[in-house]
């Protein structure tokens, strides 16, 4: 499945890019397939694996942050590997 | 953590209703204080408890569907139960 | 349509009932259905009248807080109204 | 502000490449900064400019789908612009 998911952190004051940083770094040691913009972090895998790290980043930002806010989208389909690039190359066939 | 979660069925038509019921039947049976209105199911729990419940009602959904899109909002806060109910009482308060 | 929002302010400590009951109230002075649970509140009314009276939700909640978070989900159904309440019911019809 | 949504098109069968193709050209014929990836398409503008667009986008899919489900999150704070490319570089400086 691929994942999209955001944590912010509450009470650490408006800026959070440290905090996000440590969830952030979770993931890219993880080893699975995963990019991050400015509003999302995505990543590639199966269930377990995909939860186990955002858990994972959860718990790196709530050590800095006496709460925390996740918001997260999934998209799961059986038997679809490498879903994060043949899902935006079958987009862009069918734009110009 | 109390999580707000909605399961949607991709490829069964624009009627949802029965696959996401069994999303639902899945929470009510799982023994953790939830409850559904018509845009998500809010349960609340520890994570691997509420994250196991969500496992299992995406996989009843992804029984009779070939897609499921999973959107999950959590809120983590340590130290704090109950919140479902005091996290409402709390905002009320502040309402006239 | 349906929809359902959440405002989280930043910059303002882990404690946000009172900018949030900024924005629910908002919502109940707008007249249009709508209710508030613990994670979300959820709205019902066309395009226009909905994205009117979350902008104003937002700009109250901004106005105690130096950044906002918004997470919105939407059910667009052509030609479906007193949805909050005939999909909920239509969910019900399909559980013990 | 910025914003990330996506549309999902109810209705149409589980492959919905070409109907959420119908949402980026909109996008990306708005002038708005935007970028796609599998999950989420990103803008950044003002609130009326962006909402505009994302309406647009949706009722692009909607000509072709009798439902859409619109999942949107922002993250607004005042006085900041190039949010999109400032917001990723300010996360990279705290990333090896």
């Amino acid at each position: 499945m691929i994942v999209a998911f955001s944590v912010t952190p509450l009470g650490v004051g408006e800026g959070v890019a440290e905090p996000v940083a440590r969830a952030v770094r979770v993931v890219r040691e993880s080893g699975l397939p995963n990019r991050t913009d400015a509003m999302f972090t995505t990543i590639e895998g199966e269930w377990d694996e995909v939860m186990d790290v955002i858990k994972r980043a959860v718990d790196a930002v709530a050590e800095v942050a006496p709460r925390v806010s996740l918001v997260l989208k999934a998209d799961l389909r059986a038997g679809v590997t490498d879903a994060m690039t043949t899902k935006l190359e079958s987009l862009e066939r069918h734009l110009p």
